[in-house]
């Protein structure tokens, strides 16, 4: 045949989870999605700085979506906008994400997008830093006969406001391993919450800075010195910090 | 040189999270050890029935060490004894495991026997079963404004056994999603203690047997009527379950 015969455009979005920063923990399904992809949105998390390691960048259009925890934000407005509007004109669409798409990614609201639009959108999961970071750094979210459930939680909200959705008190009493995500600005709250919730001050905690990079920091302390840790050494974003006897193993 | 000066073997341990199934959800890190390794201790997680895809399988030694949830097992410690044995004998050794080596995995384990036996051990983690098969099944396990933190717990002793370490009441509580993995056996006892925690027996839920497979089967309910449906599709393991107002989303 020498002229198609469907004239609507072939687009598509693929929302991929990079990892937590480091280029070759992104999976194999998702490094041949950015090569086969005409447009790249990403942001400045997972390996969105070494993304010449994983395809032929020349050969696509990147746009910097870029929303740093406290830093300028593209509206995820936008964001849902140009995925669609790219994927109508016929293109195949990456969305990059840091860590996994669905764990505080806002991957599901890009989902959604993608669906009230009628647009096909594929899930390509992540490794996500709330464990690989810490894991990497030697400390494992769960250990048999210590800890058997870990929680994984965004601190971007500090406990009791009002738009805040998570139980600190009930999370302060679960036993379990708790990983805080996106929780630099709130680590004292943070910390003052579950220790008035139950959880014991000398809980062993630790944080990671830019975990998987050559640029990572590791501190460990118990959870009453958390916020006193982060002060000291000036720890910014991204950071993982973990709350729980895993954390003092050696 | 036509003689080594150096006796001492150069063997090591590499841990390796395979992912949730899927041979091209591990990482590239993850295939790169893979390629690498001599010899490959493999359970019937992960990709582990795709290693032809990732490596040249015929040039290594494949030991399996199957400990599938139900079946028979090779004992913990003689694992253990496998990897520093082979990386004794200078051997480059990959431990290759389901989902991620910290996630239920007993991955730290067998760090410290390596570190005991003073043999080097590298961690590279996997993704995440417990949020990578719901999401490949369409379900987040965050999604803003609805759910900010979500738990992964074993489900592997049912609640108020003696060596149970989940306080499932706090968990019924937390307002977070709850993602069950190795809970097939112990799903009734578990959805129960959820409901008598004070967890609304109404909440959405669902399980994804054999997820991101080509044998994925995926069934949406709600709390109450888990362990029914776990009997009417007699679901085996491996299967993930999720409990949370998430399951709902379509």
């Amino acid at each position: 045949m020498t002229a198609t015969t469907n004239s609507f455009p072939s687009g598509r979005v693929v929302l991929i989870g990079g990892g937590p920063g480091a280029w070759d923990l992104i999976t194999i399904r998702g490094m041949r999605a950015l090569q086969a992809a005409d447009v790249i949105l990403t942001d400045h998390l997972g390996p969105s700085g070494d993304l010449e390691k994983l395809c032929d960048v020349a050969s696509k259009e990147v746009i910097d979506v870029a929303k740093l925890p406290y830093g300028k934000q593209v509206a995820q407005r936008k964001t849902n906008e140009l995925l669609v509007e790219h994927a109508r004109a016929g293109k195949n669409v990456v969305r990059l994400k840091g860590g996994d798409p669905f764990v505080f990614g806002r991957g599901f609201e890009e989902v959604q997008a993608c669906a009230q639009a009628g647009v096909p959108c594929e899930v390509i999961p992540g490794v996500t830093s709330a464990v690989s970071v810490p894991a990497l750094a030697g400390i494992p979210v769960t250990q048999r006969g210590l800890v058997h459930s870990f929680t994984v939680v965004s601190g971007h909200l500090p406990p009791g406001h009002t738009k805040s959705l998570v139980d600190w008190q009930a999370l302060a009493t679960s036993g379990g391993t708790i990983s805080v995500i996106m929780g630099v600005k709130n680590v004292r709250p943070i910390s003052e919450a579950l220790i008035s919730g139950g959880l014991a001050a000398e809980t062993p905690a630790a944080v990671i800075q830019e975990g998987t990079t050559d640029r990572e920091r590791v501190f460990r302390c118990q959870l009453a010195s958390l916020a006193e840790t982060f002060e000291r050494e000036r720890i910014t974003s991204p950071a993982v910090y973990i709350i729980g006897e895993v954390a003092g193993l050696a």
